[in-house]
């Protein structure tokens, strides 16, 4: 079987991570890979490390150009998946990384990204916890998948099994990230220099202005919290991949140590790509890097009336490109782990 | 004036930092420089950057080698200055950078730390509100006293006005600090080496079991909360200095964006090392590298409902060697402000 | 076709990679995972990052717990394989990833290492130049493989082809590597920690110690040059992985920008692991990391009457377990590419 | 005494190191800080670690806003300072932190940095040994003094006291340098983005294209050489400032390993900034930060031929704004020293 692949915003990091991690797929070739301002260089000259495909020559992202395919990746800004997407024909399976179709709430997209809302797609989140079962059941066949946000996944993998489980309280949770700057983009700004970046720690988007806050909270709701809110701070650290999320919420009254630790286990005893740690390790970034993985642990602080959830995750493969292929899998009913490698890159 | 000064433990990161600190200085003038392993030792074997003492030699750590001098700086690990300190002559200022003193609960020092609790002294926190007004007015002519720690300095630091202001409620503080290597001594550990630490982040002590805690709790009820609360989480990121502590707390009823901010503007308005920034801006470590500065800012969360403070220091200077300069002076009463920078190196 | 793997030395960064790349590899099963101090702990204990093998147990490394595979890849310290090495049997395939079995010069490991020197393999550097063409004909149906030591391999590949085509005059070789922590292994030393490498620059083994040089001499004959020298300095910079070696030697008489170009460019061509890149382009480490790609690029610095080539490769990768992977396929018949990846981790 | 002094560039990296280091000079007085695109922006919104000056205000630079001052700091884009310069009255004293005065070759002006040669200006480079000594006594009463290149001082350090004492040969020097980002000033490019430097070396400028090559060839004339040439080759490393020079030239005939040392010892034995470490350490970037020291080591590969010099340096610091003030003080008569430190910020 051969699935023909088109990315478009190859030339970014988001584009880039997906044809590493989509050639890493025995059943994936690369059509058309497009970009704007990039159309007509090679790949190579944007994205060096993907040497194999050093040569291929980057086309504008069009409609002509995307058509044709099994699959299609966007790569693009937020808000820039609308019109493309509205253009690909139906029975074409189209993986959207960028925010457009993540949203189920209008409102929520005119607040936090503004313009008009593009629409809903399903979720592409295996993992999820939904009021029907797992998001995995919602997918085989699905034609238009949203990509869930980098930091959402983190902080939803970190905390959805106590929601589910009812041992903790999501109405007063409260998640602080540690972020590779890889997550910005290709952005040129002045912050994201590496002179200002190497040595310190900066947080940004504090005070519940980051666009991941309501994605976050409709994933709380889905796994069962009925007035999710969350306190959300990331912080730029030195490092170019990654995404360490601590995040607490208060204990639910009832539940214990025991209780807790059972919820996180059972949750993820199935999951191909979610591991919790033995009791007493906590995961650390680098265990993650170019893998698909989510690296759990959890811990009760009784004196604080807590629960502590910690998530690592590499922001470009299981926080991007690594769902996009995931869901791709699930979508096309290939077997949910095909090419996709939960082995880390360390040190 | 000249005020003779001995440091014992020279050879570590902490000791390095003293070395580095008092040196700037006008009236300081280093007497013995002692440690254990490294005895016979030169400085410049164990702190090549402090090329001004390159030839010094490292004498052993005894009562014989610390007397005769005005001020005794204790760098030693934690437990250790105990036995020392109690040697000292009562009219010798003693600077303990370790935590042996700082905590006045015996039980606590039990529990966290182990071993019998040396004692209480006069904490070296000029801008800790107490009780009975700023901890600075406590310090005058004081002959011992307990340098805190720097974790536990950024966290008060943040928080604390709005525990003074009756505008937070300190009973559910969740913070969490990315923190630089530093902060763990030279001690030889696989987990500290270069190649892990490289490109990742990783939590330690989680879930309410790092020693800091207890000194937070201790400020923060010093600062007037009745029933102080936290949930601390540090976070090992790829930087050598700095800490980036993100600290919450719900909103108390009634305050509101207003009177946060103009709680932390008042607390700090005559603080010279304290500094909160204008609205909108967010401190990075990388501004307070090298100088006796906490940046501060602060903003409220409506739909969490929590107040989010942030406070970036450099954890061996403000959070180390720096206040244990600042302290000396107003214990000698010379200006606070002498010999300390408020210039960061940057970028 | 299954490849029973055994890896002595599985708890090190090398053995952990070897693991890493050679899980990859679509024949390769492995049995026997051994260490020493380690034996006992699981590999999830030592080695976070490869989730697959979390629950695999570490047994002790004896001549039987490596019986029975079809390969065994050694990754101890120097001067460890050769009593190992010489109880297996002579129908088993042997990969040392130490320097043991390197050097054809008794003395020089005498005068480099010390101690006995154990004999000299297979060196497994396919693309070496040697007198009899390609060092990738002598490896077929070899039963023992003498890995490349990481800089060499930087080294060699980045000037081997201007010797060969007689471009360059390689008495005069000067070559400055940036190299990554995780070279030096998990060894606990204070210039190894994490605090003291971030945002350091560091030389060490300088002025023709390293025991790599006579290694790359060794190289440089084999590709024909008659009285190889080299001035080799390794300086450790703020990254885990990578090597970037800078390489420069005087241009022989009567070559010129050319006819440099056409050898690196003809040398290389069909080589599936070396890419020189286009003119103007310069390697970066982190194109390589995660891949056995060796990038590389020169030019002539016609006023400084100097050749200067650039090679970037990954040192746990090209370096040491690609290239044990790439020669068992060699010796095996396999075709050389097999389960290794030219698709670098970047950004 | 009160020297006032204004600076041109204040928003960039060199102009905020400018302030930094002589805001430590007891006898500086800022009076105009100005810049051209930040003008009427303050400090603080462009410099947040240098607190004490936070709300200073840019002025637009202007020859009326830089009169009335003692000393006028130019930290502008190199080929800026000439316009400006040409304006100011004869009697100030202007140092330029650019390179438009520090070649005296027009030639080499064109052809490496083009547009017109502003002219030549005393190099302030007081350790520069000159045909008439140390550039030291050329220094004092000058109006006008060009401030060295980063990169250049790091080698001329490095090497020149093999030059002056004829124990090596300059006809063929390599010099490798590892150098941190801030060297690149605040320029927004994508290769200087974080993402893209944390965790990679890669050199850039190579085959003796960069601009700093005429002024280090013109270094090495005035110590001696007749006919200096160097292969240069500048590789970025994830640090944000030091420069790391690996420098190599032939032995001289007849010189040995004690001549070698000994032409280092003697020509540094009284130079206040310059120390040649012990024998067998080598100087990490990490001791110099912050600081206006230059570390230098140097040892002879007796196989190779060759001396290897070692230096590092803050390139901000002693490899500019340290050494303008070092400068000022020297033509201003004051003990050169003043102001300046030699206390790294390590770790």
């Amino acid at each position: 079987m051969v699935i023909r692949v088109a990315v478009a915003g190859a030339s970014g990091y988001v584009g880039g991570e997906v044809l590493r991690v989509f050639s890493a797929h025995p059943d994936v070739e690369f059509g058309a890979l497009t970009a704007h301002a990039s159309a007509g260089d090679t790949i190579g000259a944007h994205q060096p490390h993907l040497v194999p495909l050093a040569s291929r020559v980057i086309e504008p992202t069009t409609v002509e150009a995307l058509s044709g395919h099994d699959v299609v990746v966007l790569a693009l800004p937020h808000g820039a998946s609308g019109a493309i997407a509205a253009q690909l024909p139906a029975d074409v399976l189209v993986l959207d990384c960028g925010a457009d179709y993540r949203l189920a709430s209008a409102d929520a997209w005119a607040e936090y990204y503004g313009g008009e809302h593009a629409g809903t797609w399903p979720y592409g989140m295996p993992e999820l916890v939904t009021p029907n079962g797992l998001q995995r059941s919602l997918l085989p066949g699905s034609k238009r998948i949203a990509v869930p946000g980098c930091n959402v996944t983190a902080v939803t993998l970190a905390l959805q099994p106590g929601i589910a489980a009812g041992v903790i309280d999501a109405s007063d949770v409260v998640a602080t990230l540690a972020v590779g700057y890889s997550g910005a983009g290709k952005k040129l700004a002045a912050n994201l220099l590496a002179a200002e970046g190497l040595g310190s720690a900066v947080p940004y988007a504090v005070g519940g202005t980051h666009r991941h806050v309501p994605e976050i909270l409709q994933n709380f709701a889905s796994a069962g919290a009925p007035n999710p809110r969350i306190s959300f701070t990331p912080v730029l650290v030195p490092m170019s991949r990654g995404i360490l999320a601590s995040v607490t919420a208060p204990l639910a009254p009832g539940a214990d140590a025991d209780s807790v630790r059972a919820a996180w286990i059972d949750a993820y005893a199935d999951e191909p790509f979610v591991r919790v740690l033995p009791e007493g390790s906590w995961p650390a970034t680098a265990s993650t890097v170019g893998a698909n993985t989510a690296l759990v642990q959890v811990t009760v602080d009784a004196k604080a009336g807590r629960v502590v959830a910690v998530c690592a995750i590499d922001n470009l493969v299981k926080g991007t490109a690594g769902a996009a292929l995931q869901s791709m899998n699930v979508a096309l009913g290939l077997p949910e782990t095909m090419g996709l490698t939960m082995m880390g890159l360390a040190p």
